[in-house]
Parts: C-alpha cells; structure tokens; sequence
C-alpha cells in the first residue's frame, strides 16, 4: 500500500496491494478509476452480463471465437457473486464502473450496478490482453503507449467473426508495434495465454485486415511505431461488445473500458475456468 | 477403398478411405460398425445432444470441464445438419449407431435418429482420445489394448468435475499403460491436443483417483500392463454422458460407444470451433 499514486481520475493516494484490497476499495466507491497498468501480474477480465435467454448464444459464441473471447468465468443466472479459485465477488460493485445498455443502446454509465442488477442476469468473466504485456516486458519485448495512456490503440476489422445464434460481427484487434528482431518472440510469449487472446491473429500489413490508416484507429490512443517496427494485431475483448448491440437484448452490462474485473490470481497460475 | 475389412459387426467388404465416404456408407445403412481405429488420423467425435432448455448448462459444463469435454462443434437449435470446415453432415443418420435417452433413462439404441430428432435438439461434437492415439504410436509409445479390442479400459474416479447448473458428475478417464522412460514422451505429444483431451489428468497411483483395482475397469476391455509400466489416466468423453441423466432432461441421444461421428478433417488441420 506504500507505491506512489498512479495518475487518472477519482483515485485514493495509495495503489491497492493485492486484486482483494483493490476490489475493496472500489466496492466501497474510494476508487472509480481504471485498473489498466495496476497490480501488474494479475489476471484482469473482460465484464458481459446478458439476459439467461442470451447465455446460451453468447457462450457459444466465445466458445466459437476463442481469441477475442476466452472465457474465464460465468456465474450461475441471477447470482452475481463470482467464484473461482480463491476469488469470490460480488460483480454488482467490483469493478469501477460499468457500462450499461437497453435494447442496443448505451443507458448509463455508473460506478455500481446494484440498481441494474437482474434476477436472470449471468456475468461472463473474458480475459484481456493486459495479461501478457508483463510477460512481454519482462523479456525484453517493449511494450509502446502513447504518453499517458496505459491502453493499445484498437481497430475494427473486416474479418467476420464466427457467427452464433442472434450474435455477430467483425473481429476487433489491438496493435503494438514491435522491433522486428522481437516478433517473433512476442508471438512465443502471448500463446502462452490463451487467457490473454494467446498468440497475434496477424502479423504486418494493415490493409490486409481492411485497416486503411494505421495512424487511426477506432478506439484508444493513437499508435507509436518507431523505425523497424512491425505491427502485430492480437484479438481484442471489445469484439464481443460490436456483437451485442444488434441482438436488441433488453439490457447488457459490461465493463467501462479500461475499468476491469481483477482476480486474486496472477496470469501464470490461473485455474481452469470456472 | 482397397483395404481389408476389419473385423466388427454389420461392416461392408471395404473400409471406406475418406471420411466423406464412410459418412455416405452409414448414412445409407451400409456400414453399422464401430469407427474406432478406421481412418487413422482424422478427427473422430463424441455426439450429445440435448433440448435447447439444457444447452446453455451442457455447453456451460464443457467450458468448465474442458479437459473431458473439449467442444469441436455446436449445431444451430433445431438444425440436424453439423457445418465445420469442409464437413458438412446431417447428425440424425451419418454416425453408425446411437442411444437414446428419455428421462434419463435409455430407452432406444438405433442406427438412425430421424425418428427420435426434435424440433428443439441441439447436438454437441466434442473431442475424443482416438485424436491422439496415431500420434503416440507415430511417436514410438505403444498404445497397449486387450486382443480385438480398439478402446481403452475407462474408470469412473472420485474426483469431481466442476457443476454446471443441472449437470454434474464424476470425472471419468481412460488408463494406457506406457513404459517408464516414455510417460514424459506421451505428455508432451497429447498435450499437443486440446481436442483429444489434451495431457494427462493423473500419472500413476489409480488410488488417488478412487480406483480401486485397476484390473477391474468400469467400461471396456481389461487393461494390458507390462513389467515396467506406469498408468497413465486421460480425461474422457464418457464423463459427460455420465453427468447427464440426473439432469432429468425429457429426451438426450449420444453416440454408442465407438461408433463415432468422423470429421473431415485432420487431428493435426482442425479449424477452430464451430
């Protein structure tokens, strides 16, 4: 509890020591900012709470496109308490906030979802790429953000994804740009974690994915790309979100973007899913 | 279609030399036999199928239980035909034989289930060991098996799988018997397939597991053990059927065991999920 603050909105003078205290402090509303470039180690996930009448094409839906939607945790319908390995919270206050959605449209975007809450909710836990950046930098691999920023920036493809009862849409991926001696060392490191959208879907050439002006991307900063750096796109947890809006479900919840679920257990030691 | 026949009952004088065209012989009664070890290298699959009111806790203990229950396939509701890379097949005739399970209890073993199909049914694939059995014998690790036996000794152990909703249950694992100096040798190659149930669940002492004798396995032949062997346990794609019949559920149909459905495609090409 002792490391300096980090910057970004709403935050207490100290940073959380473990995933417990961090959700802790955000159930009891003393931290509403993002989780993005904290607890490094820890596995943080992707949030989709759906309809019970929407599970089943959802689920499949994930099981379909493991890249973008590895499924790390579904809680049983109408319980928002999450359980796996040691963790066990409550998904209605954990995370700092939320995005939430009527019929396909964004409704509210609240620090606690309480008030949302339904009793045929079921809450999708999907990992998400932070897990394999520590990896990467511990071996060497530069990890490049724009300045103040602790997110990749994301571009929408053209690649369908696999279709799944009144789910679909195009593969979202995530960029880094990577000295070209190291790609393939970044491709060995980050499918290690199938958890964390494993190896990169596509190496270079941005047209190839319909991606006209790399210096553009859809969401997030813009990318930094230095001399002899090579792009390399690795499948994106916003892709399940261009999915939902189209189902017209009458509600959805997911994460604020950058404002994540984290769990008690670091990404090299994570239980099989639960 | 020039090899010999193997020995089995109901099987034409040929073995067919595609899966495409072993399909087409059992889709016209032609071929009624097990397809244990036809066709060597292609992808065999365990069928369940199940009324859409349980598809989202069945696909739910898949995900939770990936090691037996490893998901190749998933039909739409209601549609009998599978669609997975080039394989295009109708479930209701292009496996050689079924069971049929009505509140849980067995109630019909046919060759064809267009009588039993319903509009609701909606049919899973999922991995089998036969996946990985080519690539150990490839290997050097012998693959031991009792006389006129294609299938390994099955145990239902001790050990609990993950509930899922309705469905819960034992987790069931074949045992083959391999030479010390190979145990390391077989991880490595079966952990190759996530899809065949990938590494093994357990080496050695069957009374961790809860198996009492090992010479008295629950399902299937004998076990062969030679001087310097150890018991390697494999998860296996009986532990779902097993989890099935406490759920109640008004109708299910699987495969009979060894009679498999056979996809086009390779253990070693699979496409992702389908």
């Amino acid at each position: 509890m002792t490391a300096p603050a980090p910057s970004g909105d709403g935050l207490p003078g100290d940073v959380p020591a473990t995933p417990a205290a961090l959700r802790r402090l955000v159930a009891d509303g003393r931290w509403t900012g993002p989780t993005a470039g904290l607890l490094d180690g820890y596995q943080q996930a992707n949030l989709v709470i759906v309809p019970r009448d929407l599970a089943f094409d959802f689920l499949l839906y994930c099981t379909r496109n493991p890249a973008p939607c590895p499924v790390l945790a579904v809680t049983e319908p109408g319980d928002p308490v999450v359980r796996l390995g040691t963790t066990v919270a409550d998904l209605r206050t954990d995370l700092p906030r939320y995005r939430v959605w009527h019929d396909g449209e964004l409704a509210a975007e609240p620090p606690d979802i309480t008030a949302h809450w339904r009793p045929d909710a079921v809450g999708f836990l999907l990992g998400c790429s932070h897990t394999f950046e520590g990896p990467l930098r511990a071996a060497g691999v530069p990890v490049r953000y724009a300045p103040e920023s602790a997110a990749p920036p994301v571009y929408v493809t053209d690649v369908a994804t696999r279709p799944a009862g009144r789910l679909s849409g195009p593969l979202v991926v995530s960029m880094r740009a990577i000295p070209a001696r190291l790609v393939a060392r970044a491709v060995e490191i980050t499918a290690r974690y199938p958890a964390g959208h494993g190896a990169p879907v596509h190496i270079g050439d941005p047209a190839a994915l319909g991606i006209a002006d790399l210096a553009r991307p859809d969401f997030g900063p813009s990318p930094v790309v230095e001399d002899g750096d090579v792009p390399v796109f690795w499948a994106c947890g916003v892709t399940p979100q261009l999915a939902l809006p189209a189902t017209r479900a009458p509600y959805a919840i997911t994460h604020y973007p950058g404002h994540m679920f984290v769990f008690d257990h670091t990404v090299d030691a994570g239980p099989a899913p639960g």
